[in-house]
Order: structure tokens, then sequence, then C-alpha cells
């Protein structure tokens, strides 16, 4: 008789990656959420190294199913990380054999929820292939809430991922997504590498109609949280300086 | 001397606003978007009724500050439901007078994330305009998690909501956004009156290609929750039926 199948379960991390101060996991995570983490045996992730720190946070509030250093822990190939899951010829299905055996398996990536405006779809696609079950459980997830708080359009929105770093592709990019937000009303969302932040501001200030609606919203869910929505002509009597270690969600709309 | 502002939080509700099953609360909202739920005396909602049965919910896990009548509750207007928030010429600025005099609002919808696939960015917007801070709490969105769910890019993904209902619009639309999926590689992501489940779904396996892969999801975070992702050809060789009472979320992408 061939075993029950084990699930994947999507797990969401805390959104203070690399920060100088870190969110409560209780603040973040519902309950069970921190359950199915401390319990599972077999994880897919960005990067060990942080999925094992994830996982020492979760062992403070809650005993886990075994040491950290017995977890079975596989890391997304680099080439995942760098090109993004549908970009590169990669098959995710020799890391779910786990759950062929019958064993529950937690994606994880280094921030927010896995595959969204980061790598693992490639590895939730596997598992429909292979007839595994997908739970995706409750967390933060940076563009989500920078939608949500940045009082534009959320009926109607897209994330483009980042735009070319190259300055006239750049502004050519910039002024494609504004037409796009302004002709259909779509909230155009996008990111940028933090070290860029003010380089990218910068563009869309020189840029942008002056009465094109801009947010920038970083460190959500922690204390020194960045969120502003206001038109371009507003951001540019009054500048806000972006951190260069902080990474932001840029949304423009009408 | 000018109190300090009262802030504007955005409290997600959970996803199983009218179905058979309740999610037990704690499994999909962080305890601290529990304690300041319970806390909030001033709330902006979609629907009354539907915001003092949450805040029901809330109870049974913690007290609130105040008895559940006495609670001030202010709707938002009929035309901002049905058109959206953007669509339409409403100014939420005297909803936020509360946080002008120094209090706390909540703003909530009735399943998931206010502001997004929901009304409420009106508000947002407002506070925004008024300098009332803003602050985006964790919980569950039904779009994110079926977006991380469906296998299909979530680096590059848009949400457009709902389709037209009149046949040949419809189709030419769901055209339109395979195209788009295929070229671009932008995740495609839209909604359907759940009565209309069925027609639609029917609609997809009619005009896409066999090769297109389409994702359904709906009741995520509940148990009987509803998730395949499948080319189309998959599809076809073995319909899912659609409950024709679950909010689902349909997603196209290559």
């Amino acid at each position: 008789m061939t075993p029950a199948k084990g699930k994947l379960y999507l797990v969401p991390a805390p959104l203070d990656f690399a920060c100088d101060k870190l969110a409560p996991l209780r603040h973040v995570l519902p309950q069970a959420t921190l359950d199915i983490a401390a319990r599972l045996q077999h994880w897919i992730c960005e990067n060990a190294k942080s999925a094992r720190a994830y996982l020492v946070r979760v062992r403070e509030l809650q005993p886990l199913a075994l040491p950290i250093q017995a977890l079975d822990i596989q890391e997304l190939p680099h080439q995942v990380h760098k090109k993004g899951d549908h970009q590169v010829d990669f098959d995710a299905r020799p890391l779910l054999g786990p759950a062929l055996r019958g064993q529950d398996i937690g994606l994880v990536s280094e921030a927010g929820m896995p595959a969204v405006a980061d790598p693992g779809s490639s590895v939730v696609c596997a598992a429909h292939d292979l007839g595994v079950t997908v739970v995706p459980l409750v967390g933060p997830s940076s563009l989500l809430l920078a939608l949500a708080a940045s009082g534009l359009s959320g009926q109607n929105f897209a994330f483009v991922g980042y735009l070319p770093a190259q300055t006239a592709q750049r502004t050519q990019r910039i002024r494609e997504l504004e037409s796009l937000a302004l002709q259909t009303g779509q909230t155009q969302l996008f990111i940028e590498t933090p070290y860029r932040n003010e380089a990218m501001l910068q563009s869309l200030l020189e840029v942008l109609d002056a009465q094109t609606r801009l947010a920038v919203a970083g460190g959500l869910t922690l204390e020194d949280a960045l969120l502003r929505s206001d038109k371009v002509a507003g951001w540019k009597s009054r500048r806000t300086s972006l951190d260069k270690n902080m990474p932001v969600v840029f949304a423009i709309g009408r």
C-alpha cells in the first residue's frame, strides 16, 4: 500500500531579516503558523542559515520536534534565487522526496511569504504536479501590507519586481508604469535593492507627474516603519530620505 | 496645544465570512492583531453587522475595551462597496474625526485585509492626507494565499478584480489576460461572484490554451479548502466542480 503523501506548508517568516531590531514572532505570526513551523522536520529554503535562525526564534516560544542540527534543510539553488523560479529551467521535484515518503515539508524564504516576491514557486508548482497538497499559512507579506497601507487602489494592482538599473531604461520603464497606472487605474508596485533606494526615489521624482501619487513603505511590522503616501509634488516640497539598508516597496497610482 | 493624533489600524478579518465552518481566530491572526482589535473603540467598516460579529469572536479570546454596543462603528457608504473607492468621488476625511481628536481607529472589511480586493483605500488615502499614521496589521489575505499556493510566478503578478459578466466581453478579456500572462510572464489573478464560479471555470476552459496553467483557490485557511493548479488540458480531462457559495480566486500563468 502507498503511504499517504506529506503536505507542503508555505511558512511565512517575519519581515525583519537583516534588520537591527527584531519583531516579536507573536506580533506577526498566528499561533497555528508557529505550531506547524515547530513540528516540521523537513525544510526547503532560500538560505539554510536564515532558516535555522528563524527556527531558533520559534524554539524560544515552543519546543521543536527535533534539534535544529537534526532537521533536514535543503536550499534552493542559487540560479533560482538570482533569476526567479520561472526564468530558469529548474526541476524542483527531487526536493519533494520527503513528501512522497509521507513526511510534511516546510517552504520558507528569508522574509515574508515564500513564492511571493521571493523564490519558491517552482517548488509549489512541482508539488501540484506530484499531487502533494499545498497549504499556505498566514503571516506577513511586505507587498500586501505596503499595498493596503498605500491608500492606492487595492482592487486593481500589479507587482512588477525590479526596474532596470540603467538610467535611460529605468526612466522609460517608470514612464510606462505611470502611464499604465493613470490610464487603467492599476496600482503599480515594485522593489529596488536597498542601497539604490535613494537613487530610485530621485528617478521617480524626476520622471513622474506632479499629480501622480507615490507611496513608499519599508519596515512595516517594525517599530521604525517607514510609510509615506503623497503626490509627487508633496514629495518634492518635503523630501523623505530612504535608509540604504531597508528593503522598501514603491507604489504608484492615481 | 493640539493633542497627538490617533492612528488608523488596518485590521484583517478571517476568511470564513458567510462560511458554514469558522476558522479559529488564533489560526489566522497573530496575538498583536487580536490585542489591538480588542482595545479599539472606533471602527470604520464595510458592514457594521459583520464588524460586530468579528468583535464577538475576538471577545471570546480576550476582553474588549468597551461593550460592543458602546463602540463607535461607522460604515462605508454603499456606493464605495459597489463601485470601488477609486471609482467614486468619496471624501473619507469626515470618517477620521476620532483620529484627529486623538483616538485610534480600526478599519475592517468582511474578510481578509481591508483595502485589498475590498473597500477601504479611500479611508487610507484620507488618513495620509490628514497626517494620520497608518498601521497595517498582519492577517490573512485570500489573494496572497492563493498566489503563493498557485505555483505561478509571484515575482510578477497582477490582480484585476472582476471580469465582464457578458459572454463575448468576458471571452475577449480572458484572451487578453492569457496573452499578457504568456507574453510577459505576469500571473493574472481575478475573482468572480461565487454563484458564477462554474460559469467562469467553463469559460476559462473553453477559451484558454491547453498548455496554459490555471489555478483556483477558495476557502484557504479553512478545513475544506479548495486548491488546484494544473494545465488547462489537465482541468479538461478531470473536472473539479466549484462550490457556488465559496469565494474563489482564479489565476492564470505559464
